[in-house]
Order: C-alpha cells, then structure tokens, then sequence
C-alpha cells in the first residue's frame, strides 16, 4: 500500500528542483536497487516492491519495505515498463579526497550522455567527476538508470569549474575538434580530462583552463563524435599504459 | 498547407511496419535535413517547411516544398521540440562493394546506442554495418536524428550474420567480457568487429564464428559497458595505427 501524499512526493522527485529541495531521489528496478543496496543502502528511506520482486528476501530492515501493486508501481514509476521496485534515497555526501584523476564536464545536458560518462568512470576506477552548474542532474531519473549502478560508486560533484580547476592545480586536457592528436603520445591519467556541451563544447571561458587540447583523429565524414563516445576514447587513451 | 491524409502518413512512419511497407523514412531539423539534401537529395519525396526555415532557399526543386505553419509541423514531428522542417525521403540501395573493414551487430536495441554507433563509423570511415534481423531498424526516427547525418553516408545492411560471415571470409572480432585485452597487441582495420546486445551481449550462436575475442581491460568495479562506449573504444583501437 502506498498512500496518496506518497504517490505525489515520488512522482514530484522527477523534478531537479523538489529533489534538491528534499535532498532526494529515486532508483528503480531489481538490478538497480539490489546495486544500491549493495553500495548505498545507509541511504535507503524507503523501498516499495511488487509481489513478484525478490529484492527485499535478503534485506534486513522490514519496517522500511512497502508492498505495493502493479498498478500502485506504475503510477509511482518514471519508466515505461516499471521493474518489480522502486528505492527513494537521501543524496549521500561527496568524498572529500583528492584524486590524481578526473573527468570534468562542462554543460552536458544529455541524461544518455551523462549515465554513460558515470558508467565508463567506474569502468576506468575514476573516482569523481567534477561538473559545472549546466550541466544535467546526476540524480535525474534517466541519469540514475543510464548509470548502471555507477552512481553508487562515483561521485559527481557540481563545481565552479575554473575555481576548481584553479585549486586542484592539476594539468587539464581539453577535448576540442583541434588539439594534439591523442595517438601520437602517450597519456598518463594525472590530470584532468574536461569534455563540453553536445552542442556547443567547452565554453569560451573555460578553454582558456586548458594546458593541453587534444582530438580524436578523424579518418571519415563525421562532423563530430557524441561526446559519451569521445569520452569514451579519451579515457581509453589515458589508461591504456597504465 | 498540408493535407490530412498526409498527416496521417507521414506519422505513420514512426513505425516500422509502414516504414519498410512504403519504403519510406523522415528526416527532421534544418542541420539534418540540410546534410540529406547535401548527400541524397536524389531520393527526396517531399520537403516541409516553416516560413522562418532557410533550408530551400537554394533549393532547385521548389515543386517539391511545402509551406506549412508550426501547428501543422508539431503535428507531423516525431521530436518533443520541432525544428523548422521535415523532409520524406525514399530509402536508397545500398552498395554491393566489399570493404576490409565492417562493424556487425547482433541486436543492438537502443536507438541513442545505434545512432551512436553509425555516427562512429562515419568518423572513423566505416563504410558499412552489418545488423543482425533482430537490430533496432536504422531508419527509426530516433536513430536517424542521433546520427548527426551519419545516416547519409554509411551503410546499414540487415542480414542474417552468420551466413554474411561465411561470404565475406573476414576475421572476426567479437567484443567479449572475456577476452584478449585490446592494448596487448595493435589491432588493423581488417575484419569485422561484432558486438552484441544491451543486455546479453553476442548470441551464442553467433559466439562460434569469433575468430578473435577481444575486451577492453577494467580498472573500475562497473560490471560492463554500453555497447556504443565499449564499440568507441574498440573503433579507436582498430584505427590509431594506421
């Protein structure tokens, strides 16, 4: 069961605006809950699952397990085809560590674009992703999913990018159409890798951060690669001697 | 103006069946449209277009345009924010040339994911893809927005890929979670690299023509890749030494 002012706070989670205001957001699905409660579960609020649903048969805390029905699923889900169950989490602290690596990303807007960075992130063992305040929600629903179960182990943290950069004083590699071709030497992962808007790349402002710009050379007709497919050669490149 | 059977049409190309019935497929935006006019203007059926639009300006075939208002092209758009015009075109043959290098997938199903990809191949200058029955249909207005124009200029052949595999006589590449690891020895862009599923990766029956398995080592815990990240990656590999 699931009352009504329930119903409208998850739903109202779709929203950037109500989950940053109520500081949190929704995971769906078996695969991805379990995820969660594997990395993330201190962060569990509650937990609502359908009778076929066989995620809460190990978990401990009963009284924060709701069964509900389908139909109560679907009114609660931001999915076409809801999965079983449904996790509202409070947003967990970002580490305050330094890390010798990031990706940095200014302006991305796609969810698809975003889940995919996190994913390839966690796939690289990069720790943190440093953002600028345009770009997506890491904790929108489309981002969540994309993610993969990533979310839970990267953190993604919305910056003033150039105070940031400032600070860290690391070497930043930018990802424009004209820089040094990346297979002519090789990278080593100190540093941070900064990759811009679908649409527009890095901002004007930003490029000036730049130490070293570097491209994806281009063999076709292709004006330009998605920037998750260019992260995701980039990354290769830096860690591909290591 | 634009009459009502004519809506009735061209929404109807938002599904497959129609599509592959009539021969027929939609382009939308003045950037795309403007690239199929460059590339196949040839099997332009018919152009729509909003009076603030500047893409028939140098246009020759003027019998073939069509002024309609913004309420008429919301209702034949298939995008949540329409963008000045549609064009209909006829689907073109493919090419019977042999190429050295082709890229195969076995039921990729995400749209964002095949767009992708075909936008990878037309940077890298993959001149065709071979796709499985089961592969998410390329002419599917959400691939064909996501290739950036790829779209023109690349190949997509479905077929049954075993039997293709025979024919082309090609060293395959499959993209494996078990495999050689890609940076160990340069890969040449000779063969065909097969990737897989979203969910469940390269079909067993196709497994057994792999000649060559290979994986992109993991530095991270992600449990896997998307498989337009993981094709990126592999792309890259195949290419940076030539």
């Amino acid at each position: 069961m699931i009352s009504k002012s329930n119903i409208k706070l998850i739903k109202s989670l779709q929203q950037k605006k109500l989950r940053d205001e109520l500081n949190l957001f929704v995971v769906e699905g078996e695969k991805m809950v379990q995820e969660s409660l594997q990395w993330k579960s201190e962060y569990l609020i509650v937990l609502y699952h359908t009778s076929d649903s066989t995620i809460g048969e190990n978990f401990i805390k009963k009284e924060i397990m709701n069964l509900i029905s389908e139909k109560e699923l679907k009114q609660i889900s931001s999915l076409q085809t809801p999965n079983k169950c449904l996790a509202v989490f409070g947003k967990w602290p970002y580490s305050d560590d330094k890390f010798p690596f990031y990706i940095a990303l200014d302006g991305v807007q796609d969810p698809g674009n975003m889940g995919t960075i996190m994913r390839l992130a966690d796939w690289f063992g990069v720790k943190k992703i440093l953002c600028s305040k345009e770009t997506v929600d890491c904790f929108n629903p489309k981002v969540v999913q994309a993610t993969m179960g990533a979310i839970f182990r990267v953190d993604v943290e919305y910056v003033d990018l150039t105070e940031t950069f400032e600070m860290l004083n690391l070497p930043i590699y930018g990802a424009l159409l004209e820089g040094e071709n990346i297979y002519s030497k090789p990278l080593t992962p100190k540093g941070i890798l900064l990759l811009g808007n679908e649409g527009k790349g890095i901002s004007e402002n930003l490029q000036k951060s730049i130490n070293f710009p570097i491209s994806i050379p281009r063999f076709g007709q292709a004006e330009s690669l998605n920037v998750s497919a260019a992260g995701a050669i980039l990354l290769s490149e830096f860690f591909r001697n290591v």
